[in-house]
């Protein structure tokens, strides 16, 4: 009922009398009452003028689902939302949910992480209240090998995402980081459950830097706030990112890999860069030449042989 | 106490004292007696004679953690075993304990599986106290890709196994069973825990019919008791199992993927042969020529075009 209430006041222009709530949505004017006191104390700030009724003056700056799911284009993604004000790691809670069973789409996020991880083993910074840290549960038809598709597919997305919210490019530095003016922004992280020849489910993990200061972040990160001197919504980027996200997933259920590939490239900034690549196996230089269909950067090295990586850290020359 | 009882009653030849046990664990003789009360109602038959002590005349046909891990010579494996007399699935619980962290080599094993599950969605037929129905956590430093290796590396493993403990020779049909007279009598499974580029963790699971009658089984599978006319050891099984496991894996950390595929060329009934693959995308028929290095199966079609299959299922024509 509370949600139903928080419907009717973004729906309405200005001022909605409690009579006209309390007649559609079958609820006696103590009720109202009531669900607009439990809504306050969310952070809504609801007026209630006399003879005018209420209007909402605004809404505080939280990941409700309520407000994610409000006005969401996306049909699958988002369509169960849960919410944490403090958790470790959205992608434990996710990957347990996908364990039992929760439907694909179902979307994880916190205000904070006290665990919040990246990959290989790292950590992700996650002040409270200022950055996206959300995972998303995805059953896709793929083998093992294919999985990593799915972390380029979300880079593309969460890319074209960051640029209708806030009109900023953001290049993809393989595998999984989004860069602004060459500093990290956001990360992409995928955890897979497979049998030998299928996968059971994806989690996609990001962490996206919106409003944090930059003495909140680790060296050589970045905000979308720092860029573009604007406070940015968070549940707006979050529905453009479940947006673009689906419509990417739709098209490598569609036509496979190779059109997300294509957008890969074009958004990528480490395609046609010299690089050094350190992996356990080593490190080695020379020009990114291209991706493979798992996913994998190509590089040209030293004596003109391609070679192919899976995984490391790039660093571009 | 229990179980250091215990290991005293199968050390000594004959009977022992209560007051050799008595002494040298430091423990009354109201307390050896109410263990020894305690062993009884778990199933172990132990006589005691006056005068001379007490003596193990049998042991309960149960996979108890410490019978297997009584004179068990792997050092990881079944370093922990957990033991249920009935569950779900044995996957489901390693997969969980897994991701709370559980140590490589933890085994989990049940005398009865209710929802046992075997490879593509399907079941696993698991009558209580007649087979083995185990799982094993591993945490491999290996590629999404690779992981399925463990998945040839365990056939070969317990193919190994029944030939020492049984005498009889199981041939690997790929990817994942073993035949004996062309009847499955057991299947192996593998999940995964990955990210994009490293495994987090892998759960082997074994279905074995050990002395499971034929009645009980679905069409074209067998046991061991059927093909050998005797009552096996579920225990001394499982320990063989778990020596040559870690045996193999071993060799895999040390000298990567060719040997083990090398003995699994040697223990495949499907090189070689023509066969029908079935799977998602189509049916094919052709030679089975090889294996790949991610365990995917190289068919040469009509046109002799060799051609990878990573799923489906093969039938020997």
């Amino acid at each position: 009922m509370q949600n139903q209430i928080l419907h009717f006041l973004k729906k309405s222009e200005g001022y909605i009398s409690g009579e006209e709530i309390s007649r559609q949505l079958k609820i006696s004017r103590a009720g109202i009452w009531k669900n607009i006191e439990e809504l306050r104390k969310e952070g809504y700030d609801i007026e209630a003028v006399p003879h005018r009724g209420y209007r909402l003056a605004s809404a505080p700056d939280k990941l409700f689902p309520h407000e994610i799911q409000f006005n969401l284009k996306a049909k699958i993604l988002g369509k169960e939302v849960i919410h944490y004000d403090s958790i470790g790691s959205t992608m434990d809670v996710a990957f347990e949910l996908a364990m039992k069973g929760s439907l694909e789409g179902t979307v994880v996020c916190a205000e904070n992480q006290t665990k919040g991880r990246g990959r290989l083993g790292r950590d992700w910074v996650s002040p409270k209240g200022k950055g996206i840290y959300l995972s998303i549960i995805l059953r896709p038809r793929l083998t093992p090998n294919e999985a990593a598709q799915l972390t380029l597919l979300s880079a593309v997305a969460v890319s074209e995402a960051i640029k209708k919210v806030c009109g900023v490019a953001a290049s993809i530095k393989w595998p999984n980081d989004l860069l602004i003016n060459n500093k990290k922004v956001a990360g992409i992280l995928m955890e897979s459950s497979a049998q030998m020849d299928n996968v059971r489910f994806v989690v996609l993990g990001l962490g996206l830097n919106v409003n944090t200061a930059l003495n909140h972040l680790p060296p050589n990160s970045t905000s979308l706030k720092q860029v573009t001197g604007k406070q940015i919504s968070r549940v707006h980027l979050i529905q453009e990112i479940l947006q673009h996200l689906e419509k990417w997933y739709d098209i490598l259920k569609a036509k496979g890999f190779p059109p997300v590939l294509v957008r890969w490239k074009e958004l990528s900034s480490t395609l046609g860069r010299r690089v050094r690549i350190v992996d356990p196996s080593g490190a080695i230089e020379g020009e990114a030449i291209g991706l493979d269909a798992q996913g994998g950067l190509m590089i040209r090295n030293e004596s003109g042989i391609a070679v192919k990586r899976m995984t490391g850290d790039v660093v571009l020359i």
